[in-house]
């Protein structure tokens, strides 16, 4: 069934219409929907998956803490390839298990947004995760996750060098951020630069979404802009989403109602959370 | 039939045992290929199709041209949106003709090529254009020329910034390049960035793509890394090509011969030229 762990309401009745007319009116190339990732395609609480997976390894590696977090979170992979950070990626989620919930995050996905994928995509939507966590972590486990080639993925990057090491050529990570963080207005600027057209639908769930939501809600093409509202304490969690890098930033359930953009209450719309 | 326009030879017996080996050994979300765009998959003489596309719209703004030529380009698109400057390159590009052939340069792709890319697709491969070039200028024809999508175009990218006019979100372009324009090293570093992973066939034709040639040889799969070599004086043109922003570059025939890599000779291997 579409959408089977969707609640009869108001959001579902959104989505479906808004395929359907898309359908109807867009132009398959023209079909693209933009997700953020955590927080709306999986748990960000009691912190965000990649944040655990740093800390860990920062643990054994005391000794780059002294110039503080941000710097000690970047020398932590320097001088490594992107093959090997991917391997360390794959097997730290092989093993690693959520605080509260006790299961590999892998089962911490939302089961309703995972069928959102398959409906959007089983009507000709060309999917692209927009993630403020690094592109690379995001990477190593999209595909499998969400069927997301690495390809399709936008998010925060390090700089990257070329080099040659015993005369082949290969790729470095560098400990310095590639421009601004994937959060606010670059996730609309970055969507440009990958994407290089205004996406018809846009899925989110903090104020680190705004600008990507507002950009999609401006085009000329009819859009659905969509925001997951995590008010579920006995499921998953209830809590405001905020910006990272803007605390302070309007909540984003202000902004929503102020656009008229579809809210998805965890508790009253989603039958069942997690994959 | 496969590859109609290629004459036997040593270039197209190297294509098709590549292909047929990668078929066999290689799983098909790692069949990712990268093609360089001018004078690998259309004409670039006697100058840059972007080139004449600038020229021509210079020329009717001389009062741009009192800080230089690269200050020019860059003023003369900025302030606007993506999608206006879309608009222009697909008018521009529908009445333009090749100084030289009195064709539209649609008609100036190289046919073998375009059997190429169809080849390798029907053989599960993904295919990326990486150029030197503009990025949405090659957005905006790559999907009619070689059915590439915009989010599979990596090139040169001006900054463009977010802006709300009239309360509506908007990307606007500015008037200076983000990061380095895409030839060179930079071509491996962004495909890095943009795709995620390392491609297994690489096609180009001049100095300026040797680094993503070598990246893609220097992986642990088999690669195919090919050169098209412009010696066909009679048909289009014979010349040595260089990178725009290294000309003094070891010229990418000799380069290719170090390593082994396949040439393409447009005058012996291909029965016809453009599409």
């Amino acid at each position: 069934m579409t959408l089977e762990s969707w609640n009869d309401g108001e959001a579902r009745s959104a989505i479906i219409e808004f395929v359907e007319r898309t359908v109807r009116d867009v132009p398959e190339n023209e079909r693209l929907a933009v997700f953020d990732n955590d927080g709306t395609l999986w748990v960000e609480r009691p912190a965000y998956v990649q944040e655990l997976f740093l800390k860990e390894r920062l643990a054994k590696r005391p000794e780059l803490m002294e110039h503080g977090l941000v710097q000690a979170v970047l020398a932590l992979d320097a001088d490594r390839t992107p093959e090997e950070f991917t391997g360390d990626v794959e097997t730290w989620f092989a093993g690693a298990k959520h605080p509260r919930f006790d299961v590999p995050f892998a089962q911490l996905t939302y089961q309703p947004m995972l069928e959102l994928l398959e409906y959007v995509r089983a009507n000709g939507f060309h999917v692209f995760v927009v993630t403020g966590g690094g592109v690379e972590f995001v990477r190593a486990v999209g595909e499998a996750l969400y069927g997301v080639a690495p390809n399709d993925v936008i998010g925060s990057a390090v700089q990257v060098s070329f080099e040659r090491r015993d005369g082949r050529a290969v790729l470095v990570r560098q400990p310095a951020i590639l421009g601004s963080p994937n959060e606010g207005a670059p996730k609309a600027v970055n969507i440009q630069t990958h994407i290089g057209r205004r996406p018809i639908l846009a899925v989110g769930n903090s104020a680190g979404d705004r600008e990507m939501l507002e950009y999609v809600h401006a085009g000329d093409r009819p859009s659905l802009c969509v925001v997951i509202d995590h008010d579920d304490e006995e499921r998953e969690y209830a809590y405001d989403s905020v910006a990272v890098t803007n605390p302070d930033a309007e909540p984003i359930l202000t902004t929503a109602e102020h656009f008229g953009w579809t809210v998805v209450s965890m508790q009253r719309d989603w039958s069942r959370v997690f994959a």
